[in-house]
């Protein structure tokens, strides 16, 4: 007599190697790494479990394949080498450089936790208002993380994810910022207000300059709008004031993720000339 | 008795409506340009020649579609609607969202009239030494056109032309700078400063901050390194002054466009706040 059917045992959970409390994960995803960069940040980084690596076979040796091999080891995460075509084949971007990682998704952070990072530091944070194109997200992640970000508020519906293409264009960023994920942006800054994180919109609108404003001094969420339609009217409200980049040229506007980056930038410089370490 | 054979009459040259004097076309490329903004921009820009004007069938009505017919039809471009397949076939990016044109190359101007910019303005020049993707270079000049630059700088050489992932990307700046291809960045520095203009080079490992630096009073080139390595050390040694961009995150540096952006911008931001118009 057989025995009953039973189920699968759960796979074991090892014990995740995270500095962050409280972090839970809620569909940003972020579970594919792409790109050389991203993948080591993402070895090194140490804030989620990778699962495994994959390298393609026959690559010129680099600095940095070494470096991931180095720290896959180091963080015992299973290294396999793999075809090019398999690679291929299991990459979502095409921007992979030979090499990906499979880890946990990102966790997120509720908004109490991401307007308090640890260390002591300012709260920085930048909310996604409806940015959609993967390349555009990952580039702005990426450029407010080396001005000093702290954390990022994403709308948790899909559009918002973190795909391989984000993964890749951030190169490593998504491992050092915090996630929220909130059910709209409106309702968000609401609640950061209240928190105490003063909330700037971005508008090519507005009649007040970003240089005019004092953002050097106390916790601050600049809020970036979509390719197409900026920040929508609800949104706009919301902030506690709106802002423009000024600009000077013949061309329309500027890309979404670099009217973010240059955003994120005069939040450090100010910062940094009153004293004050992001 | 058959007559000797006769080589093809050249084609005609038609006048270019042209309001830079002295350009001349060798060899930047831009011949192909991909995408609604940038379309409409060659066209209403005016400078240069639009041969032809692309368009695929079948597309949802939106306003820059209307906007490129009726340009189209006032500077008496042809324009032809082709299937979405012909379009694909004929695109070398695959963001052109159904509209491409044919035009005359990007004209260039030698450095003595890249630094003295018509309508008086003052020279905002951005040299770009090895930005080889395109998508990068595209998204520099942008915003560096957005900031108010009058000029670019690039290397004769072929890694550097404007394709149409460039043209596409640049978003129609393009038509509103002026182009000077030069056989070596670093003889173009030194020429830079003889006609009177001051050479930033932009490296992440310069002791001084670009924030430090007075870029509000006179005519500028910023000069931009390359994705991987940055300035050539002969490029970083002929520039008058290394400045970098402080950074205040764990990831190693920002993306060369967004670096780039980022410094425009503060130019930008010095002559606006020294009453000095762009």
């Amino acid at each position: 007599m057989t025995s009953p059917p039973r189920r699968r045992a759960a796979p074991r959970r090892r014990p995740v190697p995270d500095r962050r409390p409280a972090r839970r994960a809620d569909g940003l995803g972020g579970e594919q790494v792409e790109g050389r960069r991203a993948v080591l940040e993402a070895l090194v980084a140490g804030t989620r479990r990778v699962r495994r690596v994959l390298v393609a076979d026959a690559q010129d040796s680099a600095a940095l394949l070494d470096r991931i091999e180095a720290a896959a080891r180091m963080r015992r995460v299973p290294l396999a080498t793999v075809s090019r075509a398999r690679l291929d084949k299991e990459a979502r971007t095409d921007g992979h450089q030979g090499v990906l990682a499979r880890c946990e998704p990102v966790a997120t952070v509720d908004l109490a936790a991401i307007c308090d990072p640890p260390g002591g530091r300012l709260a920085f944070l930048v909310v996604c208002d409806g940015v959609q194109d993967p390349r555009n997200l990952g580039a702005l992640l990426r450029s407010a993380e080396c001005a000093g970000a702290t954390g990022v508020v994403l709308p948790a519906h899909r559009s918002a994810r973190l795909t391989p293409a984000v993964t890749k264009t951030a190169s490593g960023a998504i491992e050092h910022l915090a996630f929220a994920a909130v059910g709209g942006i409106p309702s968000a800054l609401k609640e950061l207000e209240r928190l105490g994180v003063r909330t700037v919109g971005l508008a090519p609108d507005a009649p007040r300059s970003l240089y005019d404003l004092d953002v050097g001094g106390g916790a601050v969420a600049l809020v970036v709008g979509g390719e197409e339609r900026g920040l929508a009217r609800l949104t706009r409200e919301r902030c506690a004031e709106l802002a423009s980049i000024p600009q000077h040229g013949a061309v329309a506007s500027l890309n979404a993720a670099v009217a973010g980056a240059v955003a994120c930038f005069e939040v450090a410089r100010q910062r940094a000339a009153a004293g004050r370490a992001t």
